[in-house]
């Protein structure tokens, strides 16, 4: 709680953290079969998947049978800046617990675009490029970043001290201020998610999300594939739409 | 697959099983710090709540924080008849997969009211009260659904036997038929169904569920209360209300 | 109130009205360009669209930028046999209020498919074909149908005369009963319907959807194309894919 | 699109347009009444209430019949300051679109509290009450919300003008920059969010909404309560807890 401006960190990374999952292709199969037999044959921990469970998934996958791939579930922890959360909660099949500025003091943690960030921005809307940015302007940001970041928080420490409300205090804070929240979602909502939040251009319905929330979709996709290979492979496969 | 006339079954019970869950107090203690602490801290699997906790999972309730409920999972695996699964559905915040007669072959299984279910209903809608019902009530009601349902199978196997798609004949088939299905829901979801379709007069807010749906309510209660005892005590001292 | 087994009635048709509606293309052109202008220019009711609304509008769905196609609703009056209605309330981005057999007696109204039903089914689960049927297959669906409704609609009324509980009684009723409800829905809920309940074998997505609940679904398709004409294209054009 | 710095507006207030709407009790009544009547008997537009149509819809409030208030819609064009939207934007059960920083170039208007605007926070999370706070505190936010804005700006301006793309540079924007947006919601919809969002000490259910979402939770309610005066009625007598 003695956070001051000294501490300010700035991260160009994001944290995901799968905290605990419920999940495997097994239930896909099982749930599905229920539709076709009518029995309780739910998969048991670590039970192979056989070639006719591959088929199945594939089926369900290309003629969007959705529900098969909802009796699971993901809980991730995710730490990121909140212009990606305020994009993040917009999907609304899912489950979410952010930490509180009106309940808290936040914490001096910013987001500063990494080298490897893409700054140039060239074309037009839905059909936008990057180009990676000249030198001024990776100086520039790095700049303007760090000194507004360092100057809202100290300004916001000023009126924490002066006895105002943290909830007004708050709303000097930038938007590359991280925050953390708890989300829990199924495999499809995930889909819906993945497929909008991560670029894929060869697909019939091509996205370009803002590469910040990439990221953060880059690392569930990642425990997501660990979980549910099968399930992960149709939906690559069938061009990355979910069902 | 060679079910026949004859092997009709004749049920007044309804089937719930908890097939998988990851559900546990410790989930809606931890999901609700993330907001004044900004922490990871979900509970370890058997970790003990404090009295803090329960103090928490009050306040949470009472202040109708309904988002810390969420992050947590029950799949059921149900067997009830058709009317009941009619009004079950209707429940829009959970998932659900079930037999389906386009599919298989449904089988010769049909509810009958027990000796126990009252049968007369007196009152107007919104105040309905049940009584018993004679004794000749009983009977032309057993009569009558095993006649109805007996009947009904035979006309379903005949269009079968005559090559009939089984979309088309199912359509004979009585609302009294059963069914199966899985239901994946959480617990915010799950109180929300067990505040309408349990019965609890003394509530500021009735409800007069028909009596098979609290059949199932009342065996999703019990799995409940036993995963996450304080939240469901804390549902029940509330008033049933779910947040 | 005096419905009888003499007032028994066999449709093979269904009932679709709009009864209300607030759509037209010009609010999803508006509700985009918040986007890009952060201004409301809301489009007045009557306004026609420009080429540029068009585009925007095919873009829109090829993104899959779904929102702006939230912000209009149509309302539906529709009856329908009940085997109908438990497909239709698997969606669950629509709002719903159906007919209570345990609130009313039940009308003597029950679906009967018309000759041009396909009655035969071939080949496997996602992928059945359907034949007309023969001449024998027509004649004992139609005298099975009609039979077994008489038979249970008589059973129904002796059981309410002799004070039996609605909700008992209803239940030997069988799934071709008529009901009748109101569904609200926006367009772009409504696309999702459509795109499971009609049948596009062309798409990249097919669909296989039973033929009655296409009859529903067609008739809602003409509302929607005669109140969003653009929209309706692009969805046509797009492969019939919600966004 | 020729923001400068030296255009920056300070705004104390927030705007809530109602658009559109297709919203009256006749409504409710009527889709109740599809329940109890199985008949289509929408309201006309302007019919009256009576005496009956009040008491059926305080006996669905009571009751928590929920879905009868859902067919209906009210389209909001709302201008408020980040945070308000962020916290807006948890109610899932709504559709929206926002202006974007990735799309265009944000405004320079930026929320600062107005003198009436209690800055003082006393209690502990859940019972928090506020006081005024003193003219050295108005002093400060005033100051420090007007310093921060002004220099974020003519930082985001800079970047624009070196030639970063504004999805980067928008990212040292505070949360007290005003956005717009659209917003439709249904009435059971918009009474969940009021009840959350506008203070209510008496209730069984107490709540405790940041100021500025009351503010316009409140707007919002002013409209609702225009269209359907015996709902908001009927919501207001029944604790302000949505069915």
């Amino acid at each position: 709680m003695s956070d001051s401006e000294s501490d300010i960190v700035f991260r160009s990374d994001m944290t995901v953290q799968l905290v605990r999952s419920a999940a495997q292709d097994g239930d896909v199969v099982f749930a599905a079969r229920v539709s076709t037999q009518g029995e309780k044959t739910l998969a048991k921990a670590g039970e192979d998947a056989s070639d006719r469970d591959k088929g199945l998934i594939r089926f369900l996958m290309r003629d969007r049978h959705g529900s098969p791939f909802e009796h699971n579930s993901f809980t991730f922890y995710v730490e990121a800046p909140i212009f990606v959360f305020r994009e993040f909660m917009r999907h609304r099949m899912a489950s979410y617990n952010e930490e509180s500025g009106r309940y808290r003091k936040m914490r001096p943690v910013f987001y500063v675009p990494g080298t490897d960030r893409n700054l140039q921005q060239i074309g037009k809307p839905g059909a936008y490029t990057f180009e990676p940015g000249t030198a001024e302007q990776h100086a520039i940001v790095e700049e303007s970043v760090r000194t507004q970041s360092t100057s809202a928080y100290r300004a916001y420490l000023e009126m924490l001290e002066a006895g105002v409300a943290r909830e007004v205090a708050r709303t000097v804070l930038p938007l590359n201020l991280y925050s953390s929240m708890y989300v829990t979602v199924n495999a499809r909502s995930m889909m819906n998610f993945l497929s909008l939040r991560t670029q894929h251009e060869d697909s019939t319905f091509p996205s370009f999300p803002q590469r910040e929330i990439e990221m953060v979709a880059e690392q569930m996709e990642q425990h997501f594939a660990e979980k549910m290979p099968l399930t992960h492979a149709a939906f690559q496969d069938g061009g990355r739409v979910a069902p």
